[in-house]
Order: C-alpha cells, then structure tokens, then sequence
C-alpha cells in the first residue's frame, strides 16, 4: 500500500505563502546547486503545435533533501478564448529514499510563484544594499506584487514603483499593492524615472526587447532580471551587463542558454566561456557586493532544486497541519 | 477551478483489464506511431546512485487522440530490503485541447502492464500464424502470466510452456495459470525444449544475455522479445535477426538504442541503417508474415503512445463506470 496526500490549490494558499523559511528554503537550495553534485536533467518539452500547447516537465534532486519534485508545466496559449487560464500544472513530491510518491501539490503554478518570488529575496539579500528602501518593479502580473513582498522581506523598502507597458494595468496593481502593504506605492509611466532613484530594480516582464536602457542604470543600485525563461525572452540592454561590477546567475548552465546573459553573448558584450558567479557561490561565502556604489545583477531563470526545495517544505507543513487528503493506493 | 479524476490501484485493476479493447487501443496508438506525426520527446531521466534510485518520465502526443499521458516510473532497487517494491509511479492524463490535468492514475505500474501485454497480443495478431496453439513464455513474474493471457484474445492458444532461470518460479507460475486459464500450461526446465514445437515464442526476462539460441528458432515460428527496454538487456541471439523472414520493431527510433535489434547491430549481424519495419506500418497494411512458414520477431521497447492511449482509455471506463475521486482545485 502506498500511501499519499493530495493538496488543492486552496489548501496550498492557506499553508504556503511567501515567508522567511519559504526564503530560506529556496537559498538552500541554491547553495546545495552550487556546492553539491545535485542532478538536474534537460527539461523534458512536448509540444503541441496544433493547439499552441506546450507541457514543461522539471525535476532535480539535491542530495541532502529528502524529496525531490517533478514538475508539469503545461502552457496552452488559445485557453483564454475559452475562458481557462494559459498556465496550469501541478508537481508530483516523490521520496528520495524510495521513490514512492509522497505528494500530489494541485497548485495550478502557485508555488512555482511562490518559489520563483523567494528567489528575488535570495537575491535582494546577498547583493543588494542593506538599507535598500525604494523598489522598481517592471511588470504587472503576480510576480510584480510578490517580488514586492519577497523584497520587504529582507529589505526596509518603503517606497515602490510600477511600470508596465499597460499604464491602467500598472495603475491598478499599485493601487492594490499600496492597499496590501501599507506602504507608498505609485505606477510610474516613465521607465527611465521609474529606474532613478530606485536602490533595487527588478524586471518580472515577458519582453523580448530590453526594457532597462544602459542610461537607466546608476551607481549603487541592484537589478534582479527575472522574467527570461526562454532563448526569445530579453529585459536588460546586454551593455548593461558589461558596465555592472557584478553579475550573478542563478544556473550558469540555463542563463548561458535562455537569460540575460545569453542576450550578451549574442551581443558580443560577454564572452561566451566567460566565468559566471552563481547565486549559490555567494550564498556559500564567495564575496558578493563590494561597496555601496557597486551595480550587481541577478539573472534568475527559474530551477528545478527551487522547485524541490518548495515541495518538501510543503509537504513538511502539511503533515504539521494536518492538511489535505490522504489516498492510499 | 479545475476538475480532475483521481483513481486509486485497486479502482484501476477494477475498470481497465487486458481485453480485446485495450488491445485495440494500443494498436491505433502503434497506428498513429508510423503514421502520423506524433510528438514522442526522449525519456527524462534522474539518477540517484546513492538510492540505487532512477525515475523515467515518459510521455506523447499522438494527433486524434484528445488527452496525452505523462509517465513517472521511479525504480529504487534497495526497496525490497526495506520491505517495498522496487517499482511504482503513475500517470497524469491531459487534456490534449487544453493543457488541464483530467485524471491522476495512481496505478503502481499496473497500466503499463497492461499495455505492455496489449502489445504483445497486437504483436501476435499481425505477425503470428492465424492457427497458432502453443506458446512458450519465457519468463515467470507479471508480465509472464499476461502476455500469455494477451495471446489468448488473439489465436486460439491451447497449450503453453513455461521457462524460468528460476525452476521452482516456473512451476509456480505454471500453476496459477493453469487454474486461472483452464488450459494446458506447465513448466519445462529446458529452454530448447519450451521453443521446441511452439507456434509462439514469448521473452519476458531482464536477461542479459541472449536465451533464445538459433538452434532454437524453427520455420513458422513468431518471436516477441519484450524484456529488453534498457541498453544491455537481451534475449534473443543476434543471428535470429539475420534469419527470420521479418523482424518488426515497435519503434525503429528506439530498438536501434536500446532493443534486440541495438544488440544485433553491435554483433554485425544487422547494418546500423538497415531499412526496419514497425509495427504500426503493418497495422497500417504494410505486408506482414507471407507464409505459414516464416519466421517473424516483434521487438517491444515500450513507447510513449501505448502510456497516452492506455490513459485516455482509462478515462473514459471511469468516466462510464463513474469510478474514482472528483477533485476540484
């Protein structure tokens, strides 16, 4: 008999937000990407032209977690002509000791949300500025309200901007994030006055033009790019990357292939074989930001050991909360 | 809100058995295959060496079937010394339209069983002389007893031999046989002796090395060699390619990797390009066995779309029987 728990989307809202061990969470996981032989296969991609669908499976195990995720992704882009949202899925948690299945999370892509928020704070918190109070936020999706909360986690923000190409729509996400989070929140229509100022920008777009020009850029401040999960995907002008004292990846191996960086080797701006410091390195104790006029970048692309990291912390809450529904087959 | 269908091992065996309509939908699914372009992405696959511990992910698109399956077969070979199986998994059904999780089939394995067996029964269908009445089963865990069984929906199957490198097994399994099918079926510890006579020759082991010798082969004969799905797995000789009339492959793509045929290949016995037939091509009306007295070899790796046509089948049994768990997340 095995025996598992089945969570809905629901339930997973009401034990899993975006919180310090949520934060945690995700930066062990990096740490062990970096340090550790954690196995992360090519993603397995099936696709559906016929029907613009496309399905997304990602799994890693990280030695050392005691589950590992596998991840389905499914994206079917003419659902909202039928009144059903693009971007679905769910992630199957299964024991690293014995391969039997532990968890069915029915998260419709909310802790894939969750995780990838959890990673701008992992990245606000080693290099940014400590004293790092007003925010740039591009986009106005769910990541631009969570990547809002994961910087005031880790950050004294007190003073956010939203641009996004869609003006009412940046209107209305600042007006909900200012409700939400008590905090001076304002749409900003200009990119360039959006940027200014700001102590830490953070791109959430799907753009594939750079939306942050080279003059955008001022000393001291920290961009988190973290938008680009695909080669055609682009939010930072590749010169951007050479004039920063820092750039950051959170998978060599993925922003060399589909992030910002791969823009700039495109670019000629970077080298194709140049050394690229990983979240996880820095995380480990390699030196992050130097000084408080440095300009640092992190290109975040999204990886399977975030995705296990969120998966065993859910389980492990839902057992403490007795949550879900057991099945035994 | 999405709805799907969760249905338990015991639900399964309940509405999907090995009969004449899981054979059928398999051999559309091998139809399709050769057919039509079906999207059949390579395995992904995670090793966990400190566990002993790998899971496959499979899945396909086969255009004309409205749901697609994702496979996750994790095998753990240190279980048994903690008292569990080595294999388990299940499948997820999607919705070929819209991307949205229809059914979870929480099946241990028990699915791919029983596509496996339909495999073997569409195998002998085309491949098989019409009159044929002794098998021999070479082999006694689950898919001994099946294939056996699957060769019974198809030709009319009045006697049957039973060979295991493990004597005692064979008997065992000749026993329940014998009582569940109420035929002649007994176990003979000479392999030579099980070939000798039989109209069908059914492998069913993880061998690595060939058990069935040329000697063994005589004209008229059907091989199905389904126990080799990895690289060095193999049970037929390499020279039985080279002198049977037809050898047939479930997947060209695949049987050159990791089949009977990749073993041949490596002996010299077959050219690595050699033109090969599948069995969807057959299916489809492409000549077969031409007389009473060739020799034929179905090589079965296991593929993708037998997973997506076992899993929409299932569905809709469900559906019909108004079995399983509704979820609603």
């Amino acid at each position: 008999m095995s025996r598992m728990t089945i969570l809905t989307e629901a339930e997973l809202r009401k034990i899993v937000t975006l919180d310090l061990e949520a934060v945690a969470c995700v930066e062990n996981a990096f740490r062990a990407l970096a340090t550790l032989p954690v196995a992360m296969p090519p993603i397995l991609r099936l696709d559906m032209p016929e029907q613009r669908g496309e399905v997304d499976v990602k799994t890693a195990y990280v030695p050392g977690i005691d589950g590992f995720a596998i991840k389905i992704s499914p994206g079917f882009f003419d659902n909202p002509k039928l009144g059903l949202p693009s971007v679905n899925g769910m992630m199957v948690l299964l024991s690293a000791k014995t391969g039997l299945i532990e968890a069915l999370l029915l998260d419709n892509g909310y802790l894939t949300d969750i995780r990838t928020a959890a990673a701008g704070a992992v990245a606000a918190r080693h290099l940014s500025r400590e004293d790092s109070k007003v925010a740039a936020i591009f986009g106005a999706g769910v990541q631009a309200g969570l990547q809002l909360e994961a910087l005031r986690l880790v950050r004294p923000i007190e003073e956010a901007r939203i641009w996004a190409r869609d003006a009412a729509r940046a209107e209305a996400t600042a007006a909900r994030l200012r409700e939400k989070l008590g905090i001076l929140v304002r749409a900003e229509p200009d990119a360039a006055n959006a940027a200014a100022g700001a102590d830490i920008i953070v791109t959430t777009t799907p753009s594939t033009e750079p939306l942050i020009k080279p003059g955008f850029v001022s000393a001291g401040q920290h961009i988190t790019a973290m938008g680009s999960d695909a080669e055609h995907k682009n939010e930072i002008a590749p010169a951007i990357l050479r004039m920063a004292d820092l750039y950051v990846a959170d998978s060599a191996k993925q922003t060399r292939r589909l992030g910002e960086l791969h823009h700039a080797i495109e670019a000629g701006v970077m080298a194709a074989d140049a050394d690229v410091v990983e979240l996880g390195q820095i995380i480990a104790g390699k030196p992050g930001r130097r000084s408080a006029s440095d300009i640092t970048i992190a290109d975040l692309t999204g990886t399977g050991v975030q995705d296990t990291a969120i998966a065993t912390l859910t389980r492990d809450r839902a057992r403490a909360a007795n949550a879900g529904t057991i099945f035994e087959s």
